[in-house]
């Protein structure tokens, strides 16, 4: 039988796949990315997404489980949909605004995933893992609102100014 | 050249075809739910969504484009995940777990897509499409929230009770 126990399992393993893969795409995005704010931001985000495969790692140790990823097709997709608008973007000022809402739509799915891990952790009683998913949770939100702040500071509007 | 403008018309593109895959998603939701909550939920904001994809189509017409759908590998990830999680669950209680987990990840990815949609109207002076994104983003953010009220109000707790 199905128990919760498997959900946040497995949904551990999901988010270790992601984040897995996330190491790789920011060290590309950091590289990609034209505005030395945005190469910062990227290269910073990256060392922390370092950290927050370790974590995961602590996690699966905590519920006595080996650290395994699973495919999760959906930060496949999004990474897909990123690596699209960075190829057909020529100009570079078009291709920083387009990248950062393609590292913000890989933001959000993680702010998911880990909002529902806490959760989880919490009704499980797994005291120590929620604290541990806590931090990265929050570290993704700010990651999410720096990239906000760094669109609205120029990067959109040097986009826009591109023409035809 | 690739502009902000095609930028804009393609995410527009994208979310079209992610919320016209939604409405199919959460009229299955709202079947397979069990707590009478969840499935008001899931059927209200059916509904919400329907809408959604009429003022996707407004916007479209204020940009000058026919309204078209660009398959969108990140909902198609994500709808994916969640069918895998609510075929795994046998028992009831469980599934409705996880399928609340997999509509929050849907939620977050439209957070997502509209918050950029929105400041992307704004850089690019659609003030009229803003607004009617602005509506949505809204309306996503609501939804998410009602979600994790839900999870909290008793449905982890009930999943929770499921033994192995």
């Amino acid at each position: 039988m199905h128990t919760m126990q498997h959900l946040f399992h497995e949904t551990l393993q999901d988010v270790y796949y992601a984040e897995k893969q996330l190491v790789k795409t920011l060290k590309k995005l950091s590289k990609t990315a034209t505005a030395p704010e945005l190469q910062t931001a990227f290269a910073d985000h990256m060392a922390e997404t370092e950290t927050h495969v370790e974590r995961l790692e602590t996690v699966f140790e905590l519920i006595g489980e080996k650290p395994r990823a699973k495919k999760c097709p959906a930060i496949i997709g999004i990474i897909e949909e990123g690596d699209e608008v960075a190829a057909e973007a020529e100009d570079p000022a078009v291709r920083d605004v387009g990248i950062i809402a393609a590292a913000q739509a890989a933001e959000h799915y993680e702010i998911a995933r880990y909002g529902t891990l806490c959760e989880w952790a919490k009704t499980l009683g797994y005291t120590e893992a929620k604290e541990i998913l806590g931090q990265t949770l929050e570290e993704e939100k700010n990651a999410d609102m720096l990239l906000t702040q760094i669109a609205e500071g120029g990067v959109n509007q040097a986009g826009e100014r591109v023409a035809a």
